[in-house]
């Protein structure tokens, strides 16, 4: 299912006026139902709905792992992702612990990461109306993934680590969106270290990020960046 | 409660690293409970809870209208806002109708609108972490709201109006957030015709203000705007 869509419209500026079409990001509500049971209905970008759907489930809690999952099917004309998981581990939802890794990552790294972000997110500069994330190492990019939901874009990429069995305890989240209470838990749930984003981070986000032992790098643009928790993994000089 | 927070930072750029402080917008999970009943809870700004619940809880259909509410008690310390309703019209919330209204408005008085929108974003500003909403018309803007998430706002800007009968069915709403379905139905379902959007519509916003009768306005920016539908309410000479 397309990404994107041209609708028409007239565009006005100061000179004068233009019938002409744009290029508009889809969107499709998507109703997540584990074991014929409706878990929620999130407004997504209609691709990689297994991603989505599984980094969600996981990171709610209610799917443990890979070995859990028995099937997976998506209707993208309906907006449906159907999931049968057999109950594995029992029990509430494990609580993000503390991560200890000892990842470091330069300056010049992020900066080179973030350029490498950028030219990814082709929706977002085709539409500018998508959120973007990415999973990385100091070195590059390893998964990418868009949606108009900046939480939906970071289940997807979980998800696919998951379902493909890519680590990520030692890895670098990237994310266009900002880093609130929700984004730091579903990265602290995956183990990641370190936490970027193009744009702002909440109070919450930052106080949780120092508990959890994670690095939280904001306004990572350019040439310049805001280290707000857990200064050691960046090398500065 | 103080919608800002000033954090340590170290600020790094290609020409060195300094330690520092910025100001960060604060996140409060507000928890709603109508009649004793828990019914969400959203991550927020603190302030304005009060608007912010009556606006969700109407726009949810959970409450019909300002007749209805007894009493709403904040705890910004908590978290949580408590409403009593009495069950005045009983029956499942009702869907949005078309809008009929003829309002008008010429692009010159969108791009002094805007310009006032800007201006008005005070903790964006500071913080680069909220969104915006604002109601207004043709001339000018009469009320103004931020938050941390874009749907938050405009469920402020919603409540306030109805908590002071400020009527919206004539009125121009402006978002600094993407026009989704969910932007679009919480405007429709209050009788709002003409929606602006600082940034991008999706295709699934514009096929519903389509259907609804709103004119929605994207990328409302300095000297240029996109109409994606409805256009015969923007005068253009």
């Amino acid at each position: 299912m397309d990404k994107i869509e041209r609708l028409p419209i007239l565009r006005l500026t100061r000179e004068g006026e233009q019938d002409t079409e744009d290029i508009v990001t889809r969107e499709l509500p998507v109703t997540l139902i584990l074991n014929d049971q409706e878990v929620v209905t999130l407004p997504a970008s209609p691709s990689d709905l297994d991603y989505l759907a599984i980094g969600f489930l996981t990171s709610a809690g209610l799917i443990k792992g890979k070995d859990e999952i028995k099937k997976i099917a998506v209707d993208d004309q309906r907006g449906t992702v159907r999931v049968e998981a057999g109950a594995g581990d029992e029990g509430p939802p494990q609580p993000p612990t503390k991560t200890e890794s000892q990842t470091k990552i330069s300056a010049g790294e992020i900066f080179a990461l973030i350029e490498e972000f950028q030219r990814f997110s082709q929706v977002y500069r085709a539409t500018g109306g998508t959120h973007s994330a990415a999973l990385g190492d100091a070195k590059s990019i390893l998964l990418f993934s868009e949606d108009i939901g900046r939480l939906n874009a970071i289940d997807k990429i979980f998800g696919e680590c998951i379902l493909k069995d890519i680590p990520t305890s030692d890895r670098i989240l990237i994310t266009s969106g900002r880093i609130s209470s929700a984004t730091l838990l579903k990265a602290a749930r995956r183990g990641i270290p370190i936490l970027i984003s193009v744009s702002a981070p909440t109070d919450l986000g930052v106080k949780l990020a120092s508990q959890l032992g994670v690095t939280v790098i904001g306004f990572a643009r350019g040439e310049r960046m805001n280290i707000y928790s857990n200064g050691w993994r960046v090398e500065t000089s």
